[in-house]
Formats: C-alpha cells, structure tokens, sequence
C-alpha cells in the first residue's frame, strides 16, 4: 500500500525518477539526495510504513538482508574502509521523512564524518532498575 | 562459533555476568557498558561474526525483527519519543568491539545526544558516476 502525498512513495515505486542502485518486488534503493559520504544510499520497501514500528516483521528481515548483501557489494565496488547502517524512528531520533528507511552509508578515512554519541553516567541501581524494567 | 578471548562472545553465552534483557536460542541483548541514553541496549548473536560483513544472512534478517519487536517493547516500557537502530563495521565507523552487534537506542525530547552526518555537495557528474558504478 502507498501513501498519499508521500515523497518516498513516490521514489520507491519509480513515479519520480531517482538514482537507482537496486530494484525487486518490495524494494528499491536509491542514492540519498544529502549524500553524507560518497556511495550514501538508502533501502526504501515499496509499501509504506511510517517507521519500524509499524513495518511487518518479514519485511524488516528482508530490508536487514538486503543491507547485508549491498553492504558486501557496496563495499567492494566503492573501496570503503567501514560501513555504517542507522534507521532513525520519530523526529527526535534525526527522522526526516516519515516512510521507513535504512541508511546504508560507506565510510572512508577522513570522510569528515561521524557517529557520536556522548556515554552518559548511570549508578548500579540506576542500571538494575531499566534492567529489571526491561527484562522480559 | 564462539571466538577466544572476544568479550561479547563471552556475555552473549553468558560466561561473564551482565544487565541481560532478553535471551533466546541465537541473540542475548544486553545494557550498553557505556549508555547513550535511558535503555541503550545490543543486540548479540551468540554465534561469533566480526561485523556485517560476517554475519550469516539468515541471522541479519532475525536480528532485524527482533531489533523491531524490541524497538516496539521498549518504546511501551520506557516511555521515549522516538529510536535509533545502529550498526557500525569497521573502526572507521566506530566500531569499537569486532563482535556484530545492533545498538538500540530510545531516544527522548532533550536527551542531549545528535546522529548527525554532514551532508556533501556532489554535482550530478560526479553523482551519475556512483550510481553507474554501484548500480547492478
């Protein structure tokens, strides 16, 4: 199922034409138009879903496959030295576009990129608490 | 396969204690040692894979869904407003133990932490040349 008015519906199923790096029945993957590095692209599943939560399960273990196999390829083609995969789930996690997708970006040394994220400090009970909150 | 002397081979299997927060037959997922945010968890298979690059396919794909069954719990129970799925191959992509693994990440209004990846200028030359050499 598409989306009304949904850009990445658009690009996924070829009604606005796009860098195209792969094509099948569920999936196309593009080329991110704010490339964070060269090769930058993005997995988009055909039928909308807003993000992972609401993505069907089969699909988000064929996107991971996918990811896994261009990451191999991807990897060869271009020489990168590492591969970041991110998917990013409501505005405050960095999501731009509300259809799901998955960043499939090369990394080069110095690519004047990265991926930080600043650890914070939790006591023992603290940590025993979201552990014995989560556990399941 | 587990690998000697890995770290996260000996806390997926259970061989030094941790905050463990769901187990099954092939993946522990388990407290960061160094959290982002409230509930930053991974994801380790039990088998031993360096990276993506490593890992079967059929674990990338239940790695993925359990990635989303677990984004979709730990949204319930934590109360964030939005999730990053991470992975990174390769020290140039911030991978600091060889041992695959998936970070969640919960992320909340004013959490102080930003994924931010610094968009590139490529003309259209340059941007055709990727898309011929990675388009299969």
């Amino acid at each position: 199922m598409k989306k009304e008015d949904c850009i990445f519906c658009k690009l996924a199923n070829g009604e606005i034409p796009t860098r195209s790096i792969y094509e099948d029945e569920e999936f196309r993957v593009i080329l991110d138009a704010a490339p964070a590095t060269r090769g930058h692209a993005l997995i988009l599943p055909k039928d909308h879903a807003d993000n992972l939560y609401q993505l069907p399960e089969e699909t988000a273990g064929k996107a991971f496959i996918l990811a896994k196999k261009l990451t191999v390829s991807m990897t060869e083609k271009l020489g990168c030295q590492g591969f970041n995969i991110l998917q990013n789930n409501g505005e405050v996690a960095g999501q731009t576009v509300l259809h799901f997708h998955l960043h499939l970006i090369p990394r080069y040394t110095d690519d004047g990129q990265s991926i930080s994220l600043k650890p914070q400090q939790y006591s023992d009970e603290v940590l025993d608490e979201i552990r014995n909150q989560l556990a399941e």
